[in-house]
């Protein structure tokens, strides 16, 4: 199996919004990149699970899809024409005098002067209820853990289970095309942003969300795949059954760091420990950013991980570039010069 | 002079960019604040000093211009309704048991849980060369600091004075509208953006740019204010005079805290040095963000203000609400609940 050989200053490992903007940042400071996903294409999980849902805290971009805000990132990187190596995993890294190679899957080598880990929560997939049958329900779709298109959910009636954000966000949102919505949590306390919890307490006021809890699933109803009903119950064994099309299950993501575990860095369960200011990894040369880098108080937001990528391109810089210091503190985005 | 009097969770001192996104971030997380701004509009330096010029690097906005990043940022707080003091400086702020008593120049009193400082600059003003006659020549607009229309230059003959990203960038942009332009530093290096500088290499070889170093400004010549001619000489002393109707001058910022100065924070010159992780100062309860704020490792951009925005209200949070830990680390942006 022939891969590509490529030599470059940056290799970035994964091509959601933090790998993009971390190509950006390359291109702003000349540094030659390469971005490499397991995926197929661009953009993480705002492509692979929430394309159509808003974000609401990118800076000055309010309520943005996830799909539009790829589309952007690509639009901005898109003058520095940076390789993109998609639908193949970096299996390998290897350190050496000067740099690192690092091998995917498919057989490429890529020779690098740094690393960056933009590898989010890793190879992602949902944590799946432990139902009986559950796998001929996923099958016809009667089971889903994420919203591709609302339009699908057209006239349903949906059982919408979890207590975090993605669970409230995706009622909220729902009720506008649902018939019915059923949200079920195994606690009466939901853990999600304020304004949310307060919307929610709106929406279910209004009768536009039925919030059932403290009840877990139980059992899924129906014959041949075809959902007709959950049953639900509490920790007392108390139990109901709820009608429904489609059982939407928000249990947060099963993370994988996968090969990159067996790499040598410091890791913290499926995260890498990272100096703040530069998210420089335990493996000098190695810089994790975004949702799979780790440091006291890091905040698990988008935009964190945009300004972790600002950090670790220009903590770079003079790793590619030894000679030079980098002279300017200020983007080209500042009315600031420095003139000293 | 009787001025309002304000009961909230957290003063914003600043209406720029960062401070507008604290304000936002308090929103989401169901914090009440008040932006307080010396300048009559919100935007600081973006729609003080740069309205139409593109910025390059905040993410998911591909050459965004300063007023409409404004716009944006304003259309994402709306929602949360958050009242602004515009046109008046704060002067005092003064602890007590439980928060702090701001006071406006106006008169205003604003009783706060939390304060950001997110002042930039601080009350900014160009540096100005030391030249002979200069105020009759700001007065006609013979000699300007920034450059707020680009049409106004439509034709003329421009002396564009500086060595860093602002005189690059705007010798960049009015050669597409500009008869003439000189670019006139004292060194022969520049000091900005690797891309930036890459462009007026290639600006000079096309002759759109004529780049005349190392030189400093040496005088005006003209008569009644009206500009016809900028001398310029090396520290040789030789010298030589540039036709010009307009002398562009970007000698960067005169950056003064102000009364900030004066609260009893630690300062390293104009800025605040901040623990990174909470952006919290030296006096608690009190927090800097922006360009004002300094830590090991900062990066002046704009995104390390949204960045900083968010930590510091995330770290005010437990502040305003002593009883309730902040039960979410993700914000409505991500697809990954925590239901645990």
């Amino acid at each position: 199996m022939a891969g590509e050989t490529i030599i470059t200053d940056v290799a970035i490992i994964g091509a959601g919004p933090t790998g993009l903007f971390a190509a950006f940042e390359c291109g702003m400071l000349k540094l030659s990149s390469i971005l490499i996903d397991a995926l197929a294409d661009i953009g993480g999980q705002c492509t692979a699970l929430y394309p159509e849902k808003p974000i609401y805290d990118i800076p000055a971009l309010p309520a943005v899809e996830g799909a539009r805000l790829i589309e952007n990132l690509a639009e901005q990187i898109e003058p520095f024409n940076i390789p993109r190596l998609l639908g193949r995993r970096v299996e390998t890294l290897e350190g050496h005098r000067g740099g690192f190679t690092l091998g995917t899957g498919k057989g490429d080598i890529i020779h690098a002067r740094a690393v960056i880990i933009a590898a989010g929560a890793g190879a992602f997939g949902p944590n799946r209820p432990p139902l009986e049958g559950l796998e001929a329900y996923e099958a016809t779709g009667g089971v889903q853990y994420y919203v591709r298109r609302r339009a699908d959910f057209a006239d349903k009636t949906l059982v919408i289970a979890g207590g975090g954000d993605s669970a409230l966000d995706w009622a909220l949102s729902l009720r506008e095309v649902a018939r019915k919505i059923y949200l079920v949590h195994r606690r009466d306390k939901f853990r999600a942003a304020p304004e949310s919890l307060r919307q929610l307490e709106e929406a279910v006021a209004k009768g536009e969300i039925e919030k059932i809890t403290p009840y877990q699933l139980k059992s899924l109803k129906g014959e041949e795949g075809r959902l007709s009903g959950v049953e639900l119950a509490t920790l007392d064994g108390e139990s109901r059954v709820l009608d429904a099309d489609h059982l939407l299950a928000f249990f947060g993501l099963a993370t994988d760091l996968g090969p990159v575990a067996q790499w040598g860095m410091d890791q913290i369960r499926s995260t890498i420990p990272v100096t703040p200011s530069s998210c420089e990894t335990s493996l000098p040369g190695v810089f994790a950013i975004g949702d799979v880098a780790t440091y006291p108080g890091k905040l698990k937001l988008i935009l964190q991980g945009f300004s972790e990528a600002a950090m670790a391109v220009h903590a770079i810089y003079p790793i590619v570039n030894p000679e030079q210091a980098l002279h300017f503190e200020y983007s080209t985005s500042k009315g600031v010069p420095d003139t000293k």
